[in-house]
């Protein structure tokens, strides 16, 4: 009996991935695929569907911005996971007002918490998804005391619970 | 003001990594840099510093078994992590049973609830770790039933919440 992958690595944070097309128009999309790789200097990691919008704008402009939403933020995960940028303006639908990156053209999602802007360095395809890797260009950290969402499958989601020092 | 990329994207899941060398010496040590790539067929994503003996392990035989500590492993987690199995049997130190496993020469530990035997089908060095993909080449999912455990930095860990269905 096979068991869902996400169903086995769980709960994973999710994470809100804006990218832009050469026409400029800009998209925003959930995930949970995604790590960091290195420290110094910072990499991180996250597998796309290849179908998906985002995909089609990373191999335009491959650039991308991770914003982090906090715990009060489920209905705009759900809203950009749900709904594809091809159809839909989902910065309007789940109100999300955006500002200017730095160092790379997809915008910010101001609410969140916790933006890191990052060009693709690395594209290839292992199954189903292809393995996206970004160099971190500019790192916005504008809270810390703040909890994430946590992806398990579906419409199913985990609460971040207490930290515990090992030790300690 | 920089932050770390531990402290950016968190909490984490935390597995224990099995390993063998060619001379068949095992190794098990911690990770949190992990992810999904692909549901069918299943492929997973790691990061490993080169320095440590899973990377020459993983040079020397490229398969590796992920096992899914549950919430009580903690002390196990904190051993495999902070030891190496250059001079250490961490096997036993933490007290960890092994088992055979199906496909690949890595062992799999007993009482982790998930165990998935990987081969590395891409190895890739970005910044000061290398990304591992490996494809899942045999699973065993003996208990749903549990929590895992989630890092956040050094000896801090987290506790997986309540689950919570968005629209349910």
């Amino acid at each position: 009996m096979s068991e869902k992958i996400s169903k086995i690595l769980f709960p994973r944070l999710v994470v809100l991935i804006t990218t832009c097309g050469m026409d400029g128009k800009a998209n925003v999309s959930t995930f949970s695929f995604i790590m960091p790789i290195s420290f110094q200097p910072k990499y991180v990691a996250f597998a796309v569907v290849p179908t998906r919008y985002t995909f089609k704008n990373l191999k335009e402009v491959p650039e991308f911005v991770i914003n982090i939403p906090n715990e009060k933020m489920l209905k705009e995960v759900w809203v950009c996971g749900t709904r594809s940028g091809r159809d839909t303006d989902k910065f309007k639908l789940a109100e999300l007002k955006t500002e200017a990156s730095v160092k790379v053209k997809p915008l910010r999602i101001e609410k969140c918490p916790i933006q890191l802007e990052c060009k693709v360095e690395f594209m290839r395809e292992f199954g189903d998804h292809y393995l996206i890797v970004g160099k971190v260009l500019e790192e916005h950290v504008k809270e810390k005391e703040f909890k994430p969402i946590l992806h398990y499958s579906g419409n199913e989601f985990y609460v971040v619970g207490e930290k515990v020092s090992y030790g300690g």
